[in-house]
């Protein structure tokens, strides 16, 4: 492992290229040592001109090529989605054989991977299957309020048969060694409720007796300090306003709805349990203003620092310090 | 119909009749004309003590009798929870004959109201039963953000038998009608998917395509100006911040995590579609601050002014102004 960072630079007709190219741009010299850039020379040039910054960016730059770039801005292209793929691909390689420590993903066009043969859901599903592994979580990080979900894109019918004592305890441990790693010495877990009031006694549904009391009784039982099921309509307000540092969701717009709506496009979004790390801005292509050197990159500089946390503590030669 | 609010005081052991009298306190000679509790009068007389307010109550009060009033504040029983539901039963009679123009109801204890045989989901439920009708819809009023369920407490496989067209229909057209009510002229209304990013095109569940669009197009030929399904991560951030006036709601937690982050115990809860119009607070019977004279009224008031909303336009005689 290595405490460098890579970047991928995202979708290359989108906003990825000149948040990417901002964001670098402010580093300080040693962080900037410490990141590389998966993604097009030209293209990132290009980018840098519109936001007018001066950055040599050869350096930083894993060049990988793009027929014609760069490509023209905010158009939906099977070549965008081809090398989007392509920078993550390169990027995995290298996290997988320890060159670099975190990637930081920006954003890619799903139409345009699908255009280009990539059938993937996402960002997600995409290293999942790079890495051979079978888990991923997706939790989401903002100053305030952190989500972890037991199950993400799938129909809701199908989230709710994905919340079993399993899965749910096991998204409880991925989510307490992962505040562990990033400073928490003993994180403050809850589990949402899946019913309304947690099925009420029964009277609303018994998942939450059934599948999700065991889960949580079984996590105390190893030590983690952890509540639930909680109803899910009071638990976010309670862990955003400091009761809890993480709330273990059990579907995506469980966990989406709070999070978007006091973090909206500013939440810092990461992959746990994946072989490799991988921190991601939680916004799209804005294929409307690409080009324009208008995108804000606060949210690329968050998951930027989050995920130097992750590749902190390792040395040069990636060892643990 | 009347423009007279009755308050219902609630549980007697609970928050109610102090918030109660504190609200009424502070209103205008003319409002309190335009007032009766529901409640008892011994009980609303030792919570004017503790709050330390001087007003005259018994002219306000339709004196229902408990054994041994004031009961102890703070403690559950089967007379309380009796208590708390013949002040609705009365209130609800003279809301069906036309002698008040809206109920406004303090919290009631579910459990008390168990013990004394009366088996209901909650107020509405009560309601529903007590007015002979079918249907009612929950609407939570903040601010910023207002948002009315296709259904409530149901375990949430129901929720998603229950988003039919037909039903998401009759939900969007009950909205309409209330934000017209209370001064929308041309409401713009927005409907959350069920499934995440409301199902990408069928890959992840086929409801928002087989119920919900229907139920939409079906709206918009009727003249309602309404959108949807929009991914739920994203509606009620876009609601929030200014896009609708109103959001309709799939399920019970879809509704309430938002309004409960943004909203905490401020927000109003208003019935849709009884036959008698009632808005109530969003908060509980709270028993471990209860006869402490601590509990804010805030809530409270703004219930009351709801109310006063949905009764208005009438006159002394109860026609329409």
């Amino acid at each position: 492992m290595s405490y460098i960072i890579g970047i991928t630079m995202g979708d290359p007709c989108g906003v990825g290229p000149e948040i990417t190219v901002r964001a670098v741009a402010e580093m300080s010299e040693q962080d900037r040592g410490a990141t590389r850039i998966y993604g097009n020379l030209k293209t990132l040039e290009a980018a840098r001109e519109i936001v007018g910054v001066s950055l040599d960016l050869a350096p930083l730059v894993i060049d990988i090529e793009i027929e014609g770039a760069p490509l023209p801005w905010g158009e939906l292209s099977k070549e965008a989605g081809d090398a989007a793929f392509r920078f993550i691909d390169r990027a995995v390689q290298d996290a997988m054989s320890g060159e670099i420590g975190c990637i930081v993903t920006a954003p890619i066009n799903k139409e345009a991977l699908n255009l280009a043969g990539h059938h993937y859901d996402g960002h997600t599903g995409m290293l999942r299957h790079l890495t051979n592994s079978s888990a991923a979580y997706m939790l989401l990080a903002s100053e305030r309020l952190k989500v972890i979900h037991v199950s993400t894109h799938v129909a809701l019918q199908e989230a709710i048969r994905r919340s079993t004592t399993e899965r749910v305890l096991a998204t409880i441990r991925a989510g307490d060694a992962h505040l562990k790693r990033i400073g928490y010495e003993n994180p403050r877990i809850a589990v949402a409720g899946i019913n309304p009031h947690c099925g009420e006694n029964g009277l609303f549904g018994t998942e939450d007796d059934d599948q999700i009391v065991p889960a949580v009784v079984a996590a105390r039982a190893e030590g983690v300090q952890v509540e639930g099921p909680i109803s899910a309509d009071t638990v976010f307000h309670r862990a955003y306003t400091g009761a809890f540092d993480l709330v273990v969701a059990q579907y995506h717009d469980q966990g989406h709805i709070p999070i978007k709506l006091v973090a909206f496009d500013t939440a810092v979004n990461v992959s746990v349990e994946l072989p490799i790390d991988r921190t991601s801005v939680d916004h799209g292509t804005a294929f409307d203003i690409a080009g324009k050197g208008i995108a804000n990159h606060g949210n690329m500089n968050s998951a930027i620092a989050y995920a130097r946390k992750l590749a902190g503590g390792k040395n040069n030669q990636g060892e643990a310090v």
